[in-house]
């Protein structure tokens, strides 16, 4: 039985402390830590069950070595800012506990989201017979799963890959953001990637969009092509794939309110002088716009996120196409753990990574992303904790 | 010839200025007077010949006495704000000169457009031997010339009126207001209203939306019922008008950004704090958005304002459709004025509106509209002086 640290107390990392809670014959000890201790105190008061709390500033190495090597836990669940990855597995490596993030390290000070940082500490965690699992969110972490499960169970060869990530919640309110407006915009307004015949391919900003028709009611939904993080690590384990592109789904209105936000510059990032003070116009748009934590009661809908993988069916005939999808109800998750479906298919799949590794089912020493362990123990626990996948066979490809 | 003293230095004014000193035959002296002297001085240096320039508080009755005591004009030109009227009114009274303006009087504390408080003056300039002429702007003025010369030359009866007010410019910014946006917002959102068969109707905001094809290569516009204060007078002085409405043109665009900024609120006019200070977000806004005055020199394209007018033809018969519009260029205004086509097109009638004053042509004492008066000569000095006007007989009715 398990002692985990999870660092960041967030909407996802209130969803993780929920879900190890529940997992009581795995996680027999819980810590939850961040910078804000009253965060995790107002978490861990939700919980069925006692954990413990503390404070931490995961950006400083020597406070989370102190604080591992007080809490003596056998892994930690790194939840917090992607910018703090590589301060936690150098104090993960310090003080010989096992790793597990949600989303890959990214610098501060540039947009680039890259495996290289955290692919570089590949020996260094072998040589200390010590695991560091990247990417155990959703997309990325589940949809890597989903991959591999497919090629384990139907293909001989994968030809096309394409990840549709549909969230069509809605939280009744003109406009409102799930997230920091500023991270969501510069994903907006950045130019697409996809893979393509061994070589990146870059399209301008929301220069690629489809119609795609979502199962269970969710009906059609406009998806446009972004870059995503687990293009990079699933082009480079499963080479063989000749296109992997990445779609995510953005309402009209939603788009709308950032266009005109962006023209009248209330997204803009440097300041302006107001009233003898300098304001940054896009922190007093932030003051104005609902806080995120108060859509969760509000969400209603699902989201619908799932791969589209064309390909060689095992025993060779025709290409076949594959379909592999959860849907996941923002009201269900709000009930069960207070937060809307966005955090809790992201915080899901953390829980159920560590699960993996502490149970021993992909305990191995090195540096790994999800699409390279073992997919069934994996794909059987989110129809147990909550995140149940479908699939089908469609007639007709995403083109 | 005449000693004018011109009450405003805003785009208006600087129009009237530049119009008056072009028309030396008529405005041998010319006063320009504003709240801030330094605007006056500014408009001054502009022009072909020199004028005098001053500092007034036109709220101030006995700073306007003052002043018109000092200039001893022998009418005033009241450019300012609507606020306005009834004192500078007062201080013609007092001080007995004749009297212009181009927009009706409105409290400050109220959204209130009507002639009941100015027409209240009908006795007291009728018995002083002055004259008072209202709303000698485009819309209303030139729209109420248009309609009582339509009438004197044209129709035994006007059954119908639509006023079309399009601004086809485009000064290729993605959003820009021509004046304030709180205003501009405001008449947007208010109630439209028109008269019908003796009464008022009230209609939803933006609820009914017309297509029109203008001339002149401007095209196809989408316009909407608004209420405006000319419909007030003129069922009133052609009381035989079944309907009379009026319709202003908004592009899609503009539309999109005013109502995204009144989602996220950043039309609110209550103070929300922020950085410990009170910040009200319109005014926040106005701070980011284009100085109106920066608009000039960008503006392209033209302004077409005009009326339908339906009804008996003289001698009788069949009803016919009479269109009677001007189009005026922004470009062209600016080369001449330094100000665009919204400027010059109420600037301009102002100065007609003084001429027809000033050389007895519309002198009368009381308190008037403009439809009131012989449209003749005043139709004539459209086309002298930068408003040329054009008629034609459409086959369809404006429904």
């Amino acid at each position: 039985m398990a002692n985990v640290l999870i660092v960041g107390a967030g909407g996802v990392g209130q969803v993780v402390a929920h879900k190890c809670a529940q997992v009581e014959e795995v996680f027999e000890n819980i810590t939850l830590a961040s910078r804000t201790k009253a965060k995790c105190d107002k978490i861990a008061d939700m919980l069925p069950r006692k954990i413990d709390t503390a404070e931490v500033d995961a950006d400083n190495v020597s406070e989370m070595v102190a604080l591992i090597e007080k809490v003596k836990p056998d892994m930690v669940i790194n939840v917090a800012l992607p910018y703090q990855d590589l301060h936690i597995m150098d104090a993960c490596l310090e003080t010989g506990v096992h790793y597990l993030d949600t989303a890959n390290y990214e610098p501060l000070d540039e947009a680039k989201f890259e495996y290289s940082w955290q692919w570089a500490y590949q020996d260094r965690f072998e040589k200390a017979g010590l695991m560091a699992l990247l990417g155990s969110g959703f997309d990325p972490g589940v949809t890597s799963v989903f991959t591999a499960y497919a090629k384990k169970h139907h293909f001989d060869r994968i030809k096309t890959l394409d990840i549709l990530d549909c969230n069509a919640g809605d939280h009744g309110l003109p406009f409102a953001t799930n997230f920091n407006p500023e991270i969501n915009i510069r994903e907006i307004t950045a130019n697409g990637r996809y893979w393509e015949n061994g070589q990146w391919v870059t399209t301008k900003p929301m220069e690629e969009k489809r119609v795609f028709a979502f199962p269970e009611g969710i009906g059609e939904k406009d998806l446009y092509l972004l870059y995503h993080e687990e293009l990079e690590s699933l082009s480079k384990h499963f080479p063989e794939i000749e296109r992997a592109r990445f779609w995510m789904t953005f309402g009209a209105s939603y788009l709308k309110h950032l266009e005109v936000l962006q023209n009248v510059g209330m997204t803009g990032i440097e300041p302006i002088e107001f009233q003898g003070q300098q304001i940054v116009p896009i922190q007093f748009l932030k003051a104005l716009l609902p806080d995120p934590a108060s859509l969760g009661p509000l969400t209603k809908g699902k989201t619908c996120i799932g791969n589209i993988i064309k390909g060689t069916p095992q025993g060779g005939g025709e290409d076949k196409i594959y379909y592999v999808y959860n849907i996941c109800d923002h009201q269900e998750c709000y009930k069960e753990v207070q937060s809307q479906a966005i955090s809790y298919t992201t915080g899901v799949p953390a829980m159920i990574g560590a699960k993996m590794m502490m149970e021993g089912k992909w305990m191995k020493p090195g540096v790994w992303n999800m699409e390279q362990l073992d997919p069934d123990p994996f794909m059987a626990d989110l129809n147990k904790y909550g995140l149940p996948w479908q699939e089908t066979w469609l007639d007709k490809p995403f083109v």
